[in-house]
């Protein structure tokens, strides 16, 4: 028999697991299984896009078990099991093929991935929602934002000297940030489903967009390209060479999520300049913020970002996403800070 | 017998164990005490101005021993011991009545406070320079700068938002940074000698520039108060209510640092605002900087630094300054970063 304060340790412990995740177009997600006297005997997590679900790691990290054993045992879930076939099965499914006895999830799902509490209970398994949800929520209150607003979750990376600067007044810019910086942008672009610039930065930086390994080798998951802006682009661009690329020729960030979401991009990010990024940041689309700095003064030059701002109360305030697996690292010379917007009071 | 081996692992310890101390009027300095067998029997660090010296502090933690053991002992210390008695007595004289019988130390003092192996030498005390001061030298390479040039060492604290505004366009500022920032720079007020600013922050912020604990309480210690600048300072001004203070009325950064020496002031703080901080730092004269920043965009108003640069080849570059006891710190939910100078190659 498990206590209710064994369920909620639990809870507790998938929520922390989940940090393990990385934000995107799925939510963090943790999963604890128990057995029958409330001892922890397996742990998972979603790692992210295109890998298993919490709930699926979790059973794998279990190992096989008979039908009459699997009955007895709990499973803790931070988000309801979803009931969908994406890139993996559904998890409800899962659950149940492996004969579990019992669920306990903290948010229930309302995309298109719900179900799974309703199909559980069909097949017989005793399923419960835990009262209090307001952990489980706060985790992905981002993710859940970009849900109800139906668009695709959008990272917003800045890179930039001590002083905010992208660039010195003459325009020079390469490079500001270390080598492990970019390497560690890189492995953003591979985990996203597409990659927003602005047409400045298309002509003058004239970047690849690929994501790619520290020696060069291109990431299994190369996103999407977007170009956002009226200015006509020249034929010989890099990021032309790939046919996955495409221009929207519009300043309003709401026309461009109109068309990542025909396009199926679930998770954008947005890689600049200041106007693009400041755009996302002014209409309170940034679901999170990569911001890399380099120890350096420049002084001068252009900010990493520009906003209608006229008194402080006007600031767009964040917090280090310290739910997640990293909020403020050491890259190289480099700081690294991983940070999300306050939640709306 | 104390080995080569074990000697250049005691410098490595006793340099680690300096970073315990802070940067400032005095460098960081640590010393190791080895018994005949080469053994760490005590280590010490010099904690920062008007604290016991790294040997003294060492001599401290080994505790009573008598002259015949003491003779068998060796002290292995990152600077030469000082000959000099400030605030505290001279550490020569301090080892000699202690009885150590051999002294090692890496980087020869040039200072005022010379002529330690000398007199520890006269006193019949084996005393050796290390061959390889190169570790030691660098540790504290900001501050032998500012001996060479005759001047104090100087501390810039830059206080900011993410996108590094001191202030939106209508000017207000307060607070930008958490309290938990301001706590900390209210500790380094306490271990300065003296505090710069400029006349437009005098009129307009109007600090009364004390250090304080965070009850409110004074620190022991208060810097003297000075404000650089031309503009006339009305007569109520709240750093006025003491008389430890002063206008240079001068933008030349060589007359402050004048100033400065004839008062006797070891350690200065420059707390801004960008005007006078940015003179110091385009000057060089940054031996550190504290960047606090808070985790905001405000995308307008003020920038914490103007510097007079074209190219990104002039920027002014800075590394973590991991050799020190903080070098990377969350403060409630700012991030603090202590940086120095990149030493010149």
């Amino acid at each position: 028999m498990v206590t209710t304060q064994e369920l909620d340790a639990a809870l507790s412990t998938a929520l922390e697991t989940a940090g393990r995740g990385h934000r995107g177009a799925n939510p963090l997600v943790g999963a604890c299984i128990l057995d029958d006297e409330g001892n922890l005997i397996a742990t998972g997590y979603h790692l992210g896009a295109g890998h298993p679900h919490a709930e699926v790691d979790a059973l794998r990290r279990l190992g096989k078990i008979d039908p009459a054993a699997a009955r007895k045992l709990t499973m803790v879930v931070t988000l309801e099991p979803c009931n969908h076939t994406g890139r993996t099965g559904p998890c409800a499914a899962a659950i149940a093929n492996a004969g579990i006895g019992s669920v306990y999830y903290a948010v229930s799902d309302n995309t298109a991935a719900s179900g799974g509490a309703e199909y559980l209970r069909g097949r017989g398994i005793r399923t419960t929602q835990f009262e209090d949800d307001a952990a489980a929520r706060a985790l992905n209150h981002r993710w859940f934002l970009s849900k109800e607003q139906a668009r695709p979750f959008i990272t917003v990376k800045l890179a930039q000297s001590l002083d905010a600067r992208i660039n010195a007044p003459d325009g020079t810019s390469q490079w500001i940030t270390s080598a492990e910086s970019r390497n560690h942008a890189h492995g953003l672009r591979g985990r996203v489903d597409g990659i927003l610039i602005g047409t400045n930065t298309a002509v003058i930086d004239n970047p690849r967009l690929t994501a790619r390994t520290r020696d060069g080798q291109l990431h299994s998951m190369q996103p999407y390209r977007l170009v956002m802006g009226q200015r006509e682009l020249p034929g010989n661009l890099a990021l032309a060479e790939g046919e996955d690329w495409e221009q929207i020729a519009t300043h309003d960030v709401h026309a461009v999520i109109d068309r990542a979401n025909e396009l199926g991009l679930g998770h954008l990010l947005i890689e600049g300049g200041a106007t693009v990024a400041s755009a996302f940041i002014e209409a309170d689309l940034a679901d999170e913020l990569y911001c890399y700095q380099a120890p350096l003064l420049i002084g001068a030059g252009s900010s990493s970002v520009n906003l209608p701002t006229t008194t402080l109360s006007q600031a767009h305030r964040y917090r280090l996403d310290t739910a997640s697996n990293e909020s403020l690292a050491r890259l190289g010379d480099d700081i690294m800070l991983h940070l999300e917007p306050l939640p709306s009071a």
